[in-house]
């Protein structure tokens, strides 16, 4: 069989559960996933918080736990590559794809990737909801702004960064 | 037991067999390796053919025929990180940094590398030498270059993606 | 008689018929004109959604289809140049000094560039209005998002170029 | 005695009599202060009104004029950095420690700033607030722009650099 | 009759009666050129002594001469576009195609444009010779260095505009 | 009386006693001096192994204990401003004069920074040699690689910096 690959796009500020769903669904029709994490020069500020390596750690943790406890996800491969911002729109699908290996289809939620990727004669699917106005990292960095639940909504393990390298404190210092 | 990260930084101009022969020493003291690609940003010289993403499938083809064919393997875990220059040095390895999860142990070749990393406190390893004349990127893309014997120097999935992408092509054309 | 040279300063996004009066107006009293298209590297945002070849397209065809018509232009020539930001205003002025051939006047709106052009002794002229509210460019494209008639406000070559590309959709999209 | 050093981090848009006070309160503590100039390559913004250089001569001035005035700070030195952005916080520390002489604390009232040199394991001291809201290069800014008295919440040498470059003229064209 | 554009792609330091000819030729066969001026950004170094404004006007004026001169040209219409380096090869191509209009088929003589055209599915046509030795920048470069005659092997309107900026002065400081 | 204000630009790779002599030479005929560290942004390199804070270090401890030794520098003020390189040559003069206050008179010896002056208008003046051969950046760093006596050729201020931090190891790895 032949590998199939999807490349997800997201800034994963932090990484949700509504993520894991999206990862979970595309696990259903292809083998291979390549996460592309946006942004990843941003970090210490309000809208992007967590560096590209602290994002690639909740990644990683997340999806590992998840290969080990279900088996369905045993043969699936993930590689995790950040994708610093280019500051040119036109020439930023050309940018994505020569940081990464080929892909299938293209996973996104955003409305300018969707655009970019579709006139470069690309196959983009709009990811499920799945329970959107939770799952979203705006309403998850205004939780944690304001002393509320948040842990719910974010896999174990990226709950787990998020407490180990100080998170809270510096969505509360910065806002 | 805690899981042990190493950094392992180069060029992998290509991926070579010396490369395989040092992640296969990392394996035997860590659990985890993470892979830093410098010079992310470059492609299509006579020095940098390639361009990260083709660097990224080289080394996840060959990493995970490895894990297939060498029980050691099955619980040794690989991250690939591309690492575009910053232009600046003495900013280069908090740039690392905020890129990657954390490591324990930097193993490069590079003598500016090795440098930086020890200003900044880190241990760093000198990777073994293993017949260094041959398995060397200079070396490698010469003998492309002169239409001499290379796919011996490498992984059989690496010289699978530099034929594939008309590597062999592209060397002679740029030199 | 000596080449007198105006250069006119714009986003252009899109061209629409106030340019086309200012640059006629231009044409009066001089017989060349450098058309400097700013924040030539943004794209496909709400405020920019044409690239600068876009928007090299719609100038020329526009220019061409104006000097084949109106014969006070045969003898009117034009240059398109587009300037990339540079994040730094002081050193503005000078990066466009770079990129043009010698110029005696400065034509724009802008109140950024007026102020950078005056500090370095330039003349500036503002251009006149000509119906301002209409034909601005945030008005063109609130008319193309919301639907409304908005053809009459560009020149027709720009119209057909804004068409061709599926610009109408794309600032559906993005908006 | 050893040299105590202290960095003091500002964007000094304008110098204000706010920031003097600070520098007087630091002077008792310290025999050098660096003064880093935030956003130097800011200037001709609404926010950012003022070069790097001209923020260097508005501090030079003050300083040596203080430094007359006041025997206290005969053997008071300072240094003036200019410090461009880097669009990168986590690297941002670093990159500021590349450009100064070693110090021992940190003054600043910026929350990232703070944030950003305490991960780092810096001591931060939040200086004194000295009728705060007056002394705000926001509120000076505002005052000039509206043609308010704006001259008593700077120093004499800031005020005549100020109006030296047409400063105020400006701001208003700016706004 | 369809427009048919060819895109030409060289550094012109300086522009020579090579490239003249090279525009000549495209001319029997397209009826607009978009001449895009590589490595813009670049200026007073020994291999780019020019700045992409000095360089347009030397193409400028040359061309308008032979439009005047040569009723063949008549109807042949130029654009003139700087491209500033982008420092990754990978994305020069879509780079190029963002700042231009439409084109069939790329003129170039360098190994690099031409392999990322290629790669990228573009029609490349290696531009005829014309007593190559004589006709190259390097070449014309080290004549003026050398106090050698140099002005009979650029277009007399190119020769103009070095003398007028100063151009022979130059290169013999800087060399 | 006025001031009269001169520009020294130099990369100070090290600073050494050549620097010095021109500085005594400088403060002969003004009263202040404006020393710019070129290429601030480099460090870590065969040819720039200092950083700029490393290199601001070496100025500000000679030019203290300068003024301590010697009364005639008592009322000579000093300002050190890093200038990082900006990648196109006709923006450099423009972006140095954006980052320092007002100057007289240029001093340098380097021939791109004299020609990009003095076509920008300014008064260039070609420091005085004083034994060059010795004394220059280039022939210190290769007596430091290869172990020879170099601490007599820079100021004793500069020297202590040096071996502060590991200066002579680091440029004997990096070589």
């Amino acid at each position: 069989m032949d590998t199939k690959s999807a490349l997800l796009i997201g800034r994963f500020q932090p990484l949700h559960s509504g993520h894991i769903k999206v990862i979970e669904e595309i696990a259903r029709d292809f083998n291979e996933i390549i996460i592309g994490i946006g942004s990843s020069q941003e970090s210490h500020t309000q809208k992007n918080p967590f560096t590209a390596g602290e994002r690639v750690t909740m990644l990683k943790n997340s999806l590992d736990s998840l290969k080990n406890r279900n088996n369905n996800f045993k043969n699936f491969n993930y590689l995790i590559i950040p994708i610093p911002d280019v500051n040119n729109n036109s020439i930023w699908v050309s940018h994505v794809i020569s940081l990464t290996p080929e892909f299938d289809v293209v996973y996104t939620r955003n409305k300018l990737v969707t655009r970019l990727f579709k006139e470069a004669g690309f196959v983009v699917r709009r990811q499920g909801l799945y329970d959107r106005g939770r799952h979203e990292g705006t309403e998850i960095r205004r939780k944690i702004f304001e002393g509320k639940r948040w842990e719910e909504l974010v896999p174990k393990e990226a709950a787990e960064v998020i407490r180990k390298i100080g998170g809270v404190e510096r969505i509360r210092e910065l806002s």
